[in-house]
């Protein structure tokens, strides 16, 4: 049977629960979704542990192919979706051994893992795990925040520090970090410089705006080339109005057009990793936060299906 | 493993998208849960067919153990979530005929059917199944509305006869047919009549509220004994305070309390199906309607469990 | 044609906007419905100016026989729905001036207005009109408050001074008032005697629940007997569970069930007039407030068709 | 009286039940609204039955002028609003019989109709009765999807299917066809191809982006000239931000903004009907989609308006 | 100036953000309110941090006085509303001793305490604070769930705890602990037992519907006397029909009604604190949940009034 | 102590009720927030009386700092909030001078006020406010409506007709009266002839996009100059997938990176006084509006900031 589920074969209404009726394992597979369901290190509105369920639900309208890219993301990778990691919560810690020892165990497969978040700092855990494999790697993070603040009441571990955490782990490499769409206020001028100073590259939404994407992502991949890089996108990149249902709404941002605009030109990276996070089920009463997660996923997996298949388009000797 | 998984094994918010998170298939199971997403036959509100994956998902937050019984409803029984049947939406006649064949090879492996519906036209398929594994079968139907009115626009099939239809195709005992909790204004006054014409007992909210309930249910049990019984439960018999999801709200209605005092009082009967139909998410804001119907369905299963449980008590020469 | 259109006709959900599709005029119509969405006298909460459009939604889903009271209320009474009186927002004496006319004109040719508000003191102007009818009425009020507060910062007109006002007036037969239902916290303990000192009996849900609905029902008619009586019904005397879509709730009131028996006892009183206030449905996201309005209002209207019923049956010598 | 009623004769908020308080009949109509509450062949979300009257209580926000065209639609033509056909739930034939003879009843009497659907299926039956006054006609068609699929489950007549229907039935002039915003993941490759088989010209979202409004209107007009014209519009044509109320969300559309300016440039065609389908109001909790749906017929009314201005407006020998 | 402030003085609408207006600081307080915003120890649904600021919202619907117990639970007593502990999100232990800290400062001036949670285990915080000053304290706990499972993954402080860690820590007198309201399905069937095992008393909600609630109050009274006694409400005790918004919703439970009967009738017990926790704002769309609540805490606020001016009405020698 | 409290003081949802939790005096203020919760003169929706406390609510997410304008609005300005003003609902005289008396006092004493409405006629008040202390002032208008209709059914005084009544009072210097963002149906052709009457300079949605922001503010800026200049903001310049929650929503209207954009070039003008009005809370279930508006009164707070900056940084003999 080929996957996800067509709804020649099926009503999408039927659903089986994973990720557009994708199964949990198959052959080959070169893509797994799995949700990180944990949401304790939020500091303002909390819920993100319902987001993988609610992305789940979301896939069901959409469609296997992608008419632009004109791949067939899920089933030209086996993609499979292994289901929700058992996170703990209230326990960040224990938390993110599951979350690593899952990605570890995937990326040693060689599949490349779609995290659904889950608060933000569920990528520091990915992160770790990246590092173990691919040692340190580049970064790509739309954001409407940098997520370098230091501390939260002296503690540490929050899903506003993630990005400080893993350059004191070493797991970036630093002069390959962009984070992409900062924006709203802040509580001291510092914050941004803070990115500034582990080395990271801020593009607020008005260079973003300003410059274009081409002109920016030119750029990112001028700098990042072929390294393993790792793309983490919060939800919160986009405006409230396309994205009501997340944590720390910043009004002001993107527009979906524009998000897939973005999205879709990242054909040239050698990504090894995705995650969608801070998606907020209980703040999304007409679910079109989870629908455009969703489409993410599809965009990422549609991604890594590119690359894929340039692989075996390739002449050997190329 | 037990299932379905305690909170122990794992957080309840990592679903798996089945009821409770039982497995699909095991060895002996006498309970098995099926959705049957068809909607197309309601009259006025819509959108039943993405009741299953409510319910579900309310499941969550549901606990293997039923203390009041003292059984483990869905253990003791092995019971399975087998997914959703295949039905064809505006195609009444062929999503009856998929209804029906799934039930069929439920029933004829020994495995007691508790069906999430869809509109309530779903139990026909239902009964033709039990029909012919059981012969005409006895009935007990919780709904503020007879369902046996004639046609709709001339329309035979539709979610407000399937009672009168069952009874046309032989598939009811009629003397052993209860319509309880019939409330609400009426097109006509031979509305009720014609479910008394087809040798249906009616009891009206207002009987089972001056009656009470261990009178109403020692009647039932007279009558029916031991013929084997279908129960259909519509969540409108509810309150709409209790039960706002549904399509064609009647004000006046039972609380959850009355609701579960009476289905717990029904331990008596020598049940062969269920089913548990109306429930409509989009109209469901605080999702009380599906937890409602989640534990509806804990409950049922609870009655098989019980059964069960008589059995292996049961000296062997008794 | 016979009305309220009955789905035989035309689906439900074919609305015309009228009252169960009623139609705004015909012969010997003895009860007329008119909405008087006036809001701006409310302290708290606002909105219902949008009441009688969500009521008369609410309406599609009700069928035109009432199977308690054996009757058509609407089509016995040749009901009629008028529209909304054309009120002033925030000119409170000119919209009473509109809905007192409106209710005069209705009551000289005979026919009994239900009045969909609004606030509450859109009854003052229906007494208004009802006095220079019939003289000073009786009034039986459901309602958590009394609605006697003097002023509101030196506010003399409001939705809680509507039957001090009507006192004042002259409107009213101050000993066949009653006030059922009231509870909640007070501003001051002179609250409820200040209904007592106007001659008023007041009775809290409390003695409601204590005493039985008959034993209440009993006393009111023993006091009101014949005389033309006014019924107001704020739905807030209903719990805000069950109605949550008004403008100040007040929690511990009374099941919708519990208020259909007590509205269906009222079966022995001369009533000329009805209104139901105080429905705000962008307070009422699942409109079942909505929805218990309409209710009620079929029950209003059965409540004149039982009356009607009763003269044409009277042998003529009676 | 003029018509629509302006809130300088009754408040806005008193609602007839009509769109913009229209009357049902008046001489010299040349417009008509009317509505198409069928929704029984959508695939995954329904509920646009009840989308007629949510946009019809969404238009009571609109005023009569339009200031952009100088014009006053509804009042220049003499509108009407004639109410709902009688559809009748779950039965495709029937419901498309229903619609068309209404269509071809206005047709007849030269007024041009605005049908507010329903699911998208409903415009194969309008295209029926247009083919019969007009023999084939030209198509635009505002939409994310190109709705030519074949068959869904064996189905031939479903909410993806109207105009491979409309093709093989011979109502259109197939090189007259323009599909534009199309957009999202497909189920093949093919489903794109399958419109330019049958000789549409199909514009996705990135398309008209690109070239821009000026330009693809252009084009239309060379190609469609002033052959009659039908315009059906798809309310998922906007992102689900503008318009979260619909069954099969797209991410990644156009703005009301966009939208406006789109459907203002549309002056030079003969529009001989249009239809606006697949607004969901439980689906739509803050109205947004209603009230752009019904802004969408004022400015279809416009569109109208002026041409018929133009008529007048011309030399008797121009 | 008298407080809380009476709309007399202000409209209701004017919120200051404290509860019912009161000031944080006066003379001779009995009462402060002061919010608990630590949610990190729920188990499924979080967002009980926002519990305090709605509920205060909620409490501008409130009158001063409460007419059964003839008293001004607010003026009487000096109460105030002293603001948020600044507990610490993610960080159980620090948030405890935050908590902790704020009651015993105001035990040891005399003040009782009304806590606003905050899921339940800030209940234990305060336990903690209370024997300190008091020594083991009585405990009546209403709640669903006896919140005495020992871990949750391990993990030995959450909101399934608190009455197990209070045990461990000698806080509670065991055998003046009663637990009422306990229904639902369980883990296991030790889960219960495991409340026993520790001395308390459950009365599951059977218990109290069959025995009423006179019965149950005095058997409650009979054991804990005039011990100083601790009262936790959490919200999930009542119906979800009655309080939807909360974390782990149980069907079957009491109505607003009952409950406040319920509360009222405890007149006769030295409290020396009050908590009314697990309320979620994102859940509960209409605010009947927050509306309950606060209607609660005037209600707490009105046993402590009823004993002061008992004190006060004392003659010296008495 | 700094303010607004940072997040670094006390977790964010600790919220004292106050904006971004000023106090509610310190010395030398530059900046005081107030309340003016009245919105008894609105035609439409009603509800705008909740809107003060609701941006206070979603002020909490807001971060002191502007990192654009490189200032702390509230810190450098010592800003305050002041609570509401006390109106008193359906009076709408006595309220416009509670208003006006606020506002004047603060004027006194050099406070710039930024108001929260209520309904568009609460400028009014302010406006009279304003020429007493400054003279006839300049304004600067972002609305979807002139606002300049003469009367609504003979009232004089509603929120349509502010800037006609304060035109006629000579509170404005009309050719340095901007209306920018002006679009929808309308009433009459003369509807915005009306404003070019009273020497308005309207500048339409249309206008706006096609000249752009910087043309535009540069011709404000060259008409208005350095005369003191007040600032009205109504909330449906923006569109409603930005800002549903409103009283009489434009479709077509500006997304909020434009607001933004738009808002934040004003840093030339001399703006003695702000208003943000026609936020309607129960419209707004996702609270994007009034995270909107609370983000523009931090951006209006800045534009004050930079000018008081610029003072302090002017050379004395500049």
């Amino acid at each position: 049977m080929k996957y996800p589920l067509s709804p020649d074969v099926k009503p999408e209404f039927c659903t089986t629960g994973s990720f557009m009726r994708l199964p949990s394992s198959r052959e080959n597979a070169k893509i797994a979704i799995l949700g990180m369901p944990f949401d304790t290190a939020a500091s303002f509105r909390v819920g993100a542990r319902f987001a993988p369920q609610a992305i789940r639900q979301a896939s069901m309208t959409l469609f296997p192919y992608h008419p632009i890219h004109e791949i067939y993301p899920f089933d030209d990778t086996n993609a499979i979706d292994i289901g929700d990691v058992s996170v703990i919560p209230h326990n960040i810690h224990r938390s993110y051994e599951q979350i690593e020892s899952a990605v570890i165990e995937l990326m040693k497969s060689g599949i490349i893992p779609i995290g659904l978040g889950g608060d933000h700092s569920v990528t520091l855990a990915t992160l770790r795990a990246a590092a173990k494999i691919y040692g340190p790697v580049a970064l790509i993070q739309f954001d409407s925040h940098t997520d370098t603040w230091d501390t939260y009441y002296d503690e540490k571990y929050w899903h506003g520090s993630p990005f400080i955490r893993a350059h004191e782990e070493g797991l970036l490499q630093s002069d390959k970090v962009f984070q992409i769409g900062i924006r709203g206020t802040l509580n001291h001028p510092g914050d941004i410089q803070a990115s500034y100073d582990l080395g990271y590259q801020v593009i607020t939404t008005q260079d973003l705006k300003k410059r274009g994407i081409k002109d920016v992502v030119r750029e990112v991949k001028e700098k990042i080339g072929d390294t393993p890089c790792f793309l983490t996108f919060d939800i919160d990149f986009v405006d409230p109005s396309f994205a009501p249902g997340t944590g720390t709404l910043e009004v002001g941002g993107f527009t979906s057009f524009e998000t897939l605009e973005l999205v879709r030109s990242l054909t040239e990276f050698h990504f090894i990793g995705f995650d969608l996070v801070e998606v907020l089920p209980p703040y999304d009463p007409t679910q079109i936060t989870s629908l455009l997660a969703a489409t993410l996923v599809h965009e990422f997996a549609s991604l890594i299906a590119l690359k894929e298949k340039e692989k075996k388009d390739r002449p050997i000797n190329g």
